[in-house]
């Protein structure tokens, strides 16, 4: 990827003098900040803004490493033909009238990707707008030139976004509001080659990137961009454009119908410890204060202390810490001592802290904020600062430099909430900026960012291989998973699971009637009957469950009233009534983008109506599956909840572990419900299972 | 309140020439907009800033009608007296010093009170700032006068803020971002006479605000406070601050260990119309947007077409419109041919709408916003749009007048979500908010400020009196009532209840051993027998519940069981088992700012663990009561499930307003639980009841 963002030299296939075009706004961005070669083409001109121009790329003299395109989308394939006899190793095309139209643009497409796989070229876009390297000021787009004059102001936030328009609305809000730095920002278009993840993996080696922000509408590649992030080892945003719902799904296994169209996605970012943002702007924030304080606070704690210039904005900046699961810090009492010098007597010392009585006794002289900050970042106690000022009208001494020092000595982040008038925030925001410490307008985004900081673990989490053990299954049973179509039943989808490594209940098909009295001693009362007739999923719906068997004589009712139903169909099943503690739902499916994804949810019509299930994607570490056990919203419940006792989370995560493994190594399994997954007083017993083939 | 907000004169007692002192400013923004008479008050001086100074109040010769307090604590006792003699009727207090630093300002603060009280004064503050008025320039506070040159935007919206330096940096914020207009912005302090509800009502009335906006940290008269609300028939947005929790509180309960801390507040807020806003920022935002559109769409419909600048916006605004719980109108098929017409032939056209196709093909002249508005707005599919617009370096004709012309003919909310330039954003919000546009750079806040504009529903819903009646108990129960204390027995709780128009389940005490074949045979199998002991809550788990009793040899048994762990203590309770299709929670407490709180909840742990509960304040109208069982998460439960029958939601309304009455007939019942209410084939039942009385 050097020759995108390194060039010796750039050729403007479409360059032209006029100052309203495209065309030329390329080539004025590059004259802006581009140090090496430039060279524009077009038939038309023989120079253009001072620089010899070329009929046809093939006609440059020198070595050419980059071309960007911005012709009429017609004109592209022969543009991109002159490329590959030039051998320009990358090209970058903004012009658009490909995939995103349709019809016509999606032949022209696929026509250009042969052109360039054929000349062994990578082609970024189609339909983008190029990107901006704010720290080399390589502006390779058609950005209108204008936006330049607010400057770049270099940082480590690097961008991979997924919408033309939006990435240059992104950058024109960035430079002009002054509050952080770029490093690279990339518009990928259409990812006809160059994707999210070519991107990503470069990015990720960088240099000049700390973290990466991205937009995305589609993941071309889902397990590999799970994988680079994990192994990256540096901070990632993403935000997820495309949420909403497209109709509901028919869906077979309650696996499938919990899996919304964003809950796998969601899912597999948070295994991967990447951010989820919601929306831009806080994507933005997000990024700009993982790159101030990701790293900082490696203690696991999150206790804030609340520095306020009001009572009003103290109180209610304890309310959202509390409501976004942080802590207001129990300041210990020689953090009290000291601020109480500083205090009115009257005043008793407390976290949040309201500073306004001591700026009032100091007078504009004092130096409140920077005492009462460094005493509570020397405390053990706390482990990150909100600090609330107001910026204008109310003159009170803030050394923003002193701040940042402060908080880099102590290695606790400190994050501003700021209120004011718009030019004094302004400015306060840019002086801020500069320091790479993170402001905020909004009380909510400071905390919310703020908590995505302290949640932060840097460091690498690559999956480790010892924790992926393909099942080896009796061939019998391997067959079945290779060879059979549709939904297994309920006996034989739990052979499979035992053999996997999930526990099940003891049970027995009933071959004939006369065995009935020898199954009933193997097993024990109380006894669950179950007619299995192919295809039926929901037996309980059909009258085809008889639980709560206590003795011989119902037995035989039960398996009376059975066979009435079943007619003379299908099989009998007995099986061991387990007493539960507690009802799970597992399963798996698999995602298109994601591949095996793990399912956990709570079973219970209240859990399924509130939807609280969890993804993951296969294969799991265990710490990936203990993970997701602590994603259900109603985890408590694990915990022993009125007087039941603790689910032991750690064998649950090995059934989660190895049902993924199952899943990957039968890539003939569609879907895989096991509901409920019973967790009894001596571990789990699958009751009931169905496991669906591909057809 | 007329003597505050439109004296003929006004005193300012501690006024002085230095304009570093508070005592200055709040003179100098009087003569800044204040056209009646001023009158400085100070012994040390003849004249200030040009005008007579005397040295006390009570040697002004003509009618006083306010006087401004701003003298060290120590010195207002006094200065008040003079007011008194003067016969001042309003006197707004700004000097700190009072209830707020305890001790001593308690005691102080009491004082003045009693001054006030005798003479027939009303006191405002003290610790306040008093409050402007920006549609008749009247700015009665010691905020810095240079603030003042961002001029006063008037405005509908006002402001009560119980927080001095919160409602100056409040007015900094709204002044200088220029993006809304403010009617009376009120700082009320310490609340020592004049409280939210005196302010409230004022403005209710008051012609020159549509829209209040509070925020509170306490709530002085918390029934009435509501009461207000609803009667208002104007929109008020309330943030509360002082929601954390201020460590667990010892519950006897369900109910009461379900309410946290801002539960009730939560729930009354819900019943009386209140939107509730998270943080200040959000609060104006929701301010100014039901300025904007309040009383707007009365079609209770929430279909929201999007008209961006760009693909990514519009996918991005569509997945937060389904997020918020408002719909992606399905445009008519004559608005996708109006729509066509400006589009290019390969642009498929729906909602959301992709504008940039279109911009790109009508050039910089092309009209295609106002086409694109005036289209989706005549569609009766669509209920309100949200546009997004770049503001900056692409040029797009966007018309605000008109985008206010259109709105208001079709009577249809229209959002605005912009991005672009620091400095063309501010010029865009400014003429945005001049025209009462409400504009956002959040697209988040944009959709949530739609959503509580489009759920707001205008006009009174002031409680009817019919719906509150007294239950006319039993005298024996009424005595019971009134004289016991405590925690009443299951049975006793029952009967209550019964006779309170709640349906029980039916039961009977076994006075005699000999009496059991007589209650089994009146009650029928299956039977629950219950051993009551005095003050025991949880029966259960003290293995005092025998269920699933089916023939009379089991009911002997269970008998024997209990007698023995009773020991000859206690009742015993024989009851009918009901078969439910759904377990709830519901019961009652006393709240001190709220008064008798009515709760529902959902059985189960999950639901427990979740904290699936709403709040109500009593007495309720049967509509209060089923907007209360629609603020249940899981309330599709309630509407059949998985094949269950839905729950008869009138009924349970009913009894939702009985037990809520039966609370304010009897003061002494401190909390009530009915754990659980069965919905059963034919209707509900209170299967268990505890009562617990005042000690």
């Amino acid at each position: 990827m050097e020759f995108f963002f390194k060039p010796r030299s750039v050729a403007v296939i479409g360059a032209t003098p006029n100052q309203a075009k495209g065309g030329n706004a390329i080539l004025r961005n590059l004259l802006w900040g581009y140090p090496g070669k430039i060279y524009p083409v077009n038939p038309r001109y023989s120079s253009i803004e001072g620089l010899v121009c070329h009929p046809r790329v093939s006609d440059i003299a020198g070595p050419l490493d980059t071309a960007i395109i911005f012709v009429p989308a017609a004109e592209v394939p022969a543009a991109l033909e002159d490329c590959a006899i030039k051998g320009v190793p990358g090209v970058i095309i903004e012009s658009s009238g490909f995939a995103e139209i349709g019809g016509e643009g999606i032949r022209r497409q696929e026509l250009i990707k042969e052109i360039a796989a054929r000349a062994g070229m990578r082609i970024w876009g189609p339909n983008c707008m190029g990107f901006v390297d704010a720290r080399s000021k390589h502006v390779f787009s058609f950005l209108s030139p204008g936006a330049l004059q607010y400057g770049l102001i270099p940082g480590k936030v690097s961008l991979i976004v997924q919408s033309g328009m939006l990435s240059a609305g992104f950058l024109l809000d960035i430079m002009s509001q002054g509050i952080m730095g770029i490093s690279k920002a990339c518009s990928i278009g259409n990812k006809a080659d160059i994707d999210e993840n070519d991107l990503l993996e470069y990015l990720l080696e960088d240099p000049d990137t700390d973290v990466i922000g991205l937009y995305l509408e589609s993941f071309v590649r889902g397990r590999e961009f799970i994988e680079l992030c994990r192994r990256g080892g540096k901070p990632v945003v993403v935000l997820k454009g495309g949420k909403s719902s497209s109709g509901a799904k028919a869906a077979l296994s309650h696996t499938a119908s919990l899996a919304g169209n964003h809950d796998i996605v969601r899912g597999a970012l948070a295994q991967a410890g990447v951010v989820e943002a919601k929306e831009f702007k806080q994507m933005m924030d997000l990024c700009r204060s993982l790159a101030y304080g990701a790293g900082r606070n490696n203690h696991w704690r999150k206790n804030v202390a609340v520095l306020a210039f009001s009572g009003g904005a103290a109180i209610l900046s304890a309310d959202f810490i509390e409501e976004t699961g942080l802590e207001v810090a129990s300041i210990s009492s020689e953090t009290k001592k000291t601020l109480a010098e500083i205090f009115p007597d009257w005043m008793p010392v407390r976290n949040p802290v309201d500073l306004w009585p001591a700026i009032e006794k100091q007078g504009p002289d004092g130096n409140v904020y920077n005492v009462a900050l460094e005493a509570v970042l020397a405390d053990e106690n706390v482990d990150a600062v909100l600090l609330h000022a107001v910026a204008g009208a109310f003159r009170v001494r803030l050394d923003l430099a002193e701040i940042v020092r402060l908080g880099s000595l102590s290695d606790k982040p400190v994050f501003l909430w700021i209120m004011g008038t718009r030019e004094e925030i302004f400015q306060f925001q840019k002086e801020a900026g500069t320091l790479g410490l993170p402001v905020f307008q909004d009380l909510y985004r400071a905390v919310e960012c703020l908590a995505a900081t302290l949640d932060y673990r840097p460091g690498s989490s690559a999956l480790p291989q010892v924790d992926f053990r393909n099942p080896s299954l009796p061939g019998e049973l391997s067959a079945i998973l290779e060879g059979k179509t549709g939904v297994l039943d309920e006996h034989l989808s739990k052979r499979i699971l035992k053999a996997a490594g999930i526990p099940t209940v003891p049970e027995e098909l009933l071959v004939s009637e006369g065995d009935l009295e020898e199954i009933i001693n193997g097993l024990g009362f109380p006894l669950v009957m179950k007619g299995l007739l192919a295809g039926t999923v929901h037996k309980t719906e059909t009258g085809l469950v008889a639980m709560n068997i206590e003795n011989g004589l119902k037995a035989r009712e039960s398996l009376g009233k059975l066979k009435e139903i079943m007619a003379g169909r299908g099989d009998i099943l007995i099986q061991k009534q387990i007493p539960g503690r507690l009802e799970l739902i597992i399963g798996l499916l698999r995602d298109p983008q994601f591949g095996v994804a793990v399912m956990l949810g709570l079973g219970g019509i209240t859990a399924e109506v509130l939807k609280d299930a969890a993804f993951a994607i296969a294969p799991l570490s265990h710490k990936d599956a203990l993970s997701l056990i602590g994603r259900i919203k109603a985890r408590q419940l694990l915990d022993g909840f009125r007087g039941s006792k603790r689910v032991d989370r750690d064998r649950l995560a090995q059934l989660l572990v190895n049902l993924g493994n199952l899943g990957l190594a039968y890539p003939r399994i569609k879907e895989l419900d096991i509901n409920p997954l019973i967790a009894g007083d001596d571990g789990f017993w699958a009751v009931d299972a169905s496991l669906i083939l591909e057809d």
